[in-house]
């Protein structure tokens, strides 16, 4: 890292506190900026043409770079430590749960929860309802298959906590706001545990 | 990598090619192993129990370890080659890249096509007919963005081919089948016939 480093985003996502938990984590510090999404401060001109042209936070800024995607941010945040392994198969394994965590996790249990705690059930319109019953599903699937990856260890990856964890925790920990019931998958919840016990850990509302 | 390599795929998934075409590229052998995903090959309690509990392939066997997730089999295949940039910033800004494909790209361009193409269009619930305008809007504003990426420079990342192009390829050549008009992205023609004139290139019926 070269400049100061700046995060624009969205306080209550929980793709922007991922950067803030791996920035706590490994000691980096991070000047916040935020943007209302609700009232669509992501898609300005301004934004569009500086920050980022995908319209989406959170953005990691470095000097006069930007790097778009949480989970690409806090690879970057996180380069030269323990969080990352360096062994070949333990580092692709590693990208291998932050990938499953952007395409099988959070488009599901992020946007039940964005749809129904931000936005609000009354205020779905008839395409978001209908598609409801497939994103509880496939949540459901997720978690239960990080339940059984965690029945016999304490960190996805070896036996270190890594940015698999870092980045599968923050829209787990909240899946009850999208009303999935944790209770029934008792080795996440132990791990979710496990990760708020870490020196240097920080709350998504901190 | 250690032991003998196994693609467990579906041929024609791009999601499949990229990790041939990666290992391509680097002059890796891969042993290919066909299932059926029609007939539900990678659902069954074998599959499930010994080579992805996540039912997805493409699956990349090393010896008697499994990596989930192309752009994780990517990265594993091309670690150490030049297809990896190692400057913090270009490393995090392929991830970045990787990341959009994924969450982007692939649940609208992939998608839009594994339904009109695979399934037939013919064939459509509801549900996903329901979908299509979205998907084909998200689809269209993705190869937009990467047009105007590519409007400046020859590769996504610096001046060189990495994994931020391989991982965009697939699925980009191909979005003809799910009725995208490439055409009106003169910039992702020109990077896709550049990609295929580099040495190596295997097509992806090959």
């Amino acid at each position: 890292m070269t400049g100061k480093l700046v995060l624009h985003e969205y306080a209550a996502s929980g793709n922007c506190y991922k950067v803030r938990l791996t920035a706590a984590l490994v000691g980096a510090r991070l000047e916040r900026r935020e943007y209302d999404i609700m009232k669509g401060e992501t898609r300005t001109p301004h934004f569009l043409a500086n920050v980022n042209p995908n319209g989406r936070i959170p953005v990691l800024q470095d000097g006069d770079r930007f790097i778009p995607e949480s989970n690409a941010q806090s690879y970057y945040l996180a380069e030269g430590t323990s969080l990352i392994p360096t062994a070949p198969f333990n580092h692709a394994d590693m990208l291998h749960w932050m990938f499953w965590e952007q395409y099988n996790h959070e488009p599901n249990i992020a946007t039940l929860r964005f749809w129904m705690h931000e936005i609000g059930s009354a205020n779905l319109d008839d395409l978001k309802r209908m598609q409801m019953p497939a994103k509880r599903q496939a949540g459901n699937a997720a978690l239960k298959l990080m339940d059984e990856h965690l029945a016999s260890r304490e960190w996805f990856i070896g036996d270190l906590l890594s940015l698999a964890d870092i980045c599968l925790f923050p829209y787990t920990q909240v899946a009850g706001e999208a009303e999935f019931d944790l209770g029934r998958y008792p080795n996440v919840v132990r791990w979710i545990e496990r990760l708020k016990g870490q020196p240097r850990y920080v709350a998504m509302d901190a």
